[in-house]
């Protein structure tokens, strides 16, 4: 399949990334922009989210109104999202209507309005989404996890801060529009069907006389770690745990990534079997892999009564404690099976390839063709990751739980 | 396509449905079973979504460790849900192990062991699901209004009611899955690649031994319509309405969704530019078509602040009958786009092309391949579209609203 893959590095640093499957009728594309919530200033938690929200409120030729007629008259079915180090935008339609799409994306991009008129109905958009993880305990417990375990600003959540918010003004939003908005940096990955040197001059075009912009720095703090207790009035609690992973682009990634989903991932993985089935301790619990460029973790949740909290605390971390004596040979068997469907799946979805292969550039510097992906998994053996796991044991654990009382939380944690 | 179209038709009644797609390495089925909440008793409500959590739990020669074990091995990646008519479950894997799954699939919904010990996980599964809602106001909304709009039961939640989930005990689950699994009236639905014949030897195999039901009527209750305001402690308030609709099987179906398409659909769709984008009134607004097989509705909802419910409630309201007036051609241009890209997406994955069909079978006793879905969509019109609004306008609302006070509602609805 790698004959199917193409790559061009313009001049300015922008990267495409694209990957042929001629046998679609769509064709997906996935542009990963320099501007996540990292490189937001630090009273400003939330402009990256803010600045996203504007950027489709008029561009280039077109207002706010016909900007969305045109790409709703293209079939485009849009996505986007922030994430500590990008803002996304993507969508998947028609093969014959790739091309259209990308050029109103260099408007977008390139030529927003971020206009004085759009910047309270976007305001009020992005603080509804707010609101609504507010509402939600388990992901509100998960951000916090996350903002203590990840150095800031790392474990910043997008979704940014109410005052924050509040005090945002135009000038902020074009300010950080223009620092982060560039093509140094800027990854396009395109999956699906179409001819590549049109694609790579169509790019070119549209792309190719955007100019570079000024060398920045990241002010990094070093993490809080510990325990923290959210109190909140409710019968359930809320217990987010992390521990440290290592990044995408370490050639021990698949080890560690193996060994969470021997915890977390299917039905009959460890977490479920044991917290869940056979205990019957809690609602719902399962760990996840995460990773950054050059940092990752494992986050593990486990929502449940506040009576039963304290002994889901207990085993769950028990469960993570015991990783480290290693992982069985029919665990990792399973574990292989379901990620080989899994990058079946991923083959036949041009949006899936499309945004996969951008990652891949991010993290890489390349594009993993899936055959290479796939004799990854094959590789993995329950030596290789038992050697990962005795050299790098689940511990140093930070601890987030949310709900009426703080839980008892052992020595080394906190 | 249609030569890749295949069904059969078992004595028992059991009807297997399948479209190859054989450019994929996966396959995935759909199994619809006619166990869903319309026929539960009304005092509970929720057993077949209590059935359903159970039937995973041991089923044929395999406990509930062991089936889940066998499942993840084969690299299903499984779906299910519990719908008014249906219980649903489905899979998509690897091709080759598409059998297998298959006839795990066969004592799931044949042998399941249902029990004792696997009850109350079971109930505090379905009963956490449950809690979900509650917390969720926007749900809360929608699932009232479907519960007012339509006639019982065909408006019940299929999550159930607390009460009825608490009293259920092991003789209901069991009584209901006697009458209810059954091959008549059970839909298999297959898409990706395989072997026809041997697809419909392997499924004769397991399932032309199934015995057919006893005959049963559905005793239905008139709607309860008007207006119902749900208290709730909230800046917030949430606005469900909902208007009569025509079923998929209907042959002007196609005016009927097209319309709600132009109200809602994409970004450039009536009430999302009208009542958030111009007014900027709410943080969400959206209708969607919801078919059932004898009858429809649109159901609309909008979530807003509580001083600015009333006018949003009247803005959609305006929208909705200003639906009478016809639909513009570029609207509908619009549309055509969108579900032309729709339908390109649809065909490129396995496992929505086995829900589709399987909910086709269902609805109109046969397979509508993708072609003639395009030439349905090629094929409206404005006028066709207005012909069919002219005589069905939008009115006779029901409305439910969520939020510290009810709203006035116009002289019609209640």
């Amino acid at each position: 399949m790698s004959d199917a893959i193409f790559t061009h590095a313009y001049d300015n640093g922008l990267v495409l990334a694209a990957q042929r499957m001629p046998w679609l009728r769509s064709a997906a594309f996935t542009l990963l922009v320099p501007g996540g919530s990292v490189h937001e200033s630090a009273d400003r938690c939330g402009l990256a989210s803010l600045l996203s929200e504007m950027l489709d409120r008029g561009a280039g030729p077109r207002d706010s109104r016909q900007l969305v007629i045109d790409l709703d008259n293209l079939g485009v079915d849009r996505s986007g999202f922030v994430s500590a180090a990008h803002t996304g935008l993507g969508g998947a339609a028609p093969a014959e209507n790739l091309a259209e799409a990308l050029r109103i994306h260099a408007d977008i991009l390139r030529r927003p309005h971020l206009d004085e008129t759009q910047i309270e109905p976007s305001r009020a958009s992005v603080l509804h989404e707010l609101r609504g993880i507010e509402d939600e305990p388990a992901q509100k417990t998960m951000l916090a996890l996350r903002r203590r375990h990840y150095a800031e600003p790392w474990g910043r959540p997008s979704q940014g801060e109410r005052d924050a918010l509040l005090a945002a003004n135009l000038d902020d939003i074009r300010a950080l529009f223009r620092r982060r908005y560039r093509p140094d940096g800027t990854i396009l990955g395109v999956a699906g069907k179409f001819d590549f040197p049109a694609l790579r001059d169509l790019v070119g075009e549209l792309f190719d006389d955007w100019p570079i912009g000024e060398p920045e720095s990241i002010d990094e703090q070093p993490p809080t770690n510990g325990y923290q207790h959210l109190p909140y009035d409710s019968q359930q609690t809320h217990i987010g745990i992390a521990y440290q992973g290592i990044p995408y682009r370490h050639p021990d990634y698949f080890q560690a990534w193996g060994a969470t989903g021997v915890l977390s991932g299917g039905m009959s993985a460890r977490l479920f079997t044991e917290v869940r089935e056979r205990r019957g301790l809690c609602y719902s619990v399962h760990a996840s892999y995460h990773t950054l460029r050059d940092r990752a973790a494992v986050f593990c949740h486990a929502g449940t009564t506040a009576d039963r909290a304290q002994q889901t605390l207990d085993v769950t971390l028990a469960e993570l404690r015991r990783l480290a004596e290693g992982v069985r040979d029919d665990e990792l068997a399973r574990l292989k099976a379901r990620m080989k469907s899994g990058l079946i799946m991923q083959q036949e979805s041009s949006s899936a390839r499309s945004s996969a292969i951008a990652r891949d550039w991010y993290h890489l510097g390349r594009i993993r063709p899936v055959a290479e992906l796939q004799s990854l998994v094959d590789g993995l053996t329950p030596a290789s990751v038992n050697a990962y796991l005795a050299e790098s044991p689940p511990t140093r654990f930070t601890v987030v739980t949310l709900g009426p009382e703080p839980l008892e939380v052992p020595r080394g944690v906190s």
